[in-house]
């Protein structure tokens, strides 16, 4: 079982694959549309991508991404993200002047640079491929914000555990295949749908009507432009699967509004472990 | 009028700000958060802010900005977004090695960089800084991407003009005032809003059913996270102003189906110039 993952091994993506599939190979790609070019290409079995953190939003890239390949959507899991400062065994924080990690996770871990302001956060393009280099330097003076997975894989050490700012912080992942290999999933009960609605005054609210008129939930609505056609979009949302049957209304139903309905997976949402 | 925006002289934000008001005088800001603290504190007397690029999608650190400000949209403007490949003066497309410039227009440039293979795109904080850095280190072999004004701002020669893949790329730009100053306008068009929901199952549907009971055009519903409250959303949407009254209505059934609902802004809908 090969999973594609976007980032290098000891990411949360790789920690992801390995809850999706505790025996998987990872094959570690550097950019999100690798990761879906291989998938489609029949490289590789599944792809793990995060789809959305509690705190940073919604990780357009790939819903951009779902939308343009023949993939679709197995599995949904909810990893809980820790941060934790990582450095060369032996290195200390009160030398520490530099800490590298994405962007985002630096933004996460305001408190701990608030007190320490001798260390200067500076961004890297990949959490684990912060700590990657970070051991390939093996400078004392750098540390790096990764999963304690990272710190293992790569032999450094954790100097201070779960510097997030926000306990609350977790991050969605999709497990995709290519489309017509997707196992049919009878206890699925969450639908992730893109559709674009035409181009006249009215017609989102009408594409929301069949919504409304189904009672159906909607836990999640999201939007992105249309290349190449200014203030148009395509709306991705989520909602709970009452029965198949409904689903199956409310898409004839956002048909009638629609220039594009996709069906992106049924599948069963995934929970918060304790 | 002092205007604060976020980037160094010469970005699209200047651009944008001049177009409100002429006679302006900027105030550049390293940061989102700083432009919104300096027009609540009265430093300056309003802020243009980007929200919404026809190719990128939203300004989504915006949007969360706008909501914990007390500020409020008075004005919207379309700016037609131009990619130009700037040097310093004398310097040859075919001698340059690096190009620098944010990390959105580079990735809006792509047929420029796969004609010039020899030339590796770097990415750099702010398009207008590209330009800035290049000036001051006057170093032929590299060059930025960014707005004709940058390069007259900052002295730099335009080798080539125009390089965008996609012509029809445009960037909204909002003029924000504090919340009491900001100027009734009898033209209004449009309304940029946010809700949130109680969290229970039917809520968002209940909430959208306003505007579908009262023929609501929505032009755009966008969501984003609730800090430390993992799937709850704050829904940001904008949609046409049919009349005051509607408006009103539209309001009055939201709130029965919200925990929050604000209004950011009433003003005349943006158009594109010809």
């Amino acid at each position: 079982m090969q999973i594609a993952i976007q980032g290098e091994p000891g990411s949360f993506s790789h920690e992801a694959a390995l809850k999706f599939f505790p025996e998987a190979t990872i094959v570690p790609c550097s950019y999100s549309p690798e990761v879906f070019r291989r998938l489609v290409d029949g490289d590789v079995d599944a792809a793990a991508i995060p789809i959305e953190n509690s705190l940073a939003g919604s990780v357009v890239e790939h819903y951009d991404l779902l939308l343009t390949h023949d993939v679709a959507v197995e599995r949904e899991t909810l990893l809980g993200i820790h941060h934790n400062l990582i450095a060369v065994p032996g290195a200390q924080i009160e030398r520490l002047v530099r800490v590298y990690s994405h962007p985002i996770a630096l933004a996460q871990c305001r408190r701990f640079f608030a007190e320490h302001p001798q260390i200067e956060p500076v961004p890297y393009y990949d959490t684990a491929g912060s700590v990657k280099q970070l051991m390939e330097l093996r400078d004392r003076s750098c540390g790096a914000i990764a999963s304690a997975q990272a710190a293992a894989y790569y032999g450094g050490e954790v100097l201070a555990p779960n510097l997030e700012d926000n306990a609350e912080n977790y991050t969605r992942f999709f497990l995709m295949r290519r489309r017509n290999e997707v196992a049919a999933n009878q206890q699925a009960n969450k639908v992730s749908l893109a559709f674009q609605v035409e181009n006249r005054p009215g017609t989102l609210v009408g594409a929301l009507q069949a919504f409304v008129d189904q009672q159906i939930n909607l836990t999640k609505i999201e939007s992105r432009p249309v290349p190449g056609k200014p203030w148009q979009y395509i709306f991705y949302t989520d909602y709970q699967l009452a029965s198949p049957e409904l689903a199956e209304k409310a898409l004839q139903l956002l048909d009638e509004h629609c220039s594009m309905v996709k069906e992106l997976g049924r599948y069963s949402a995934g929970q918060i472990e304790g």
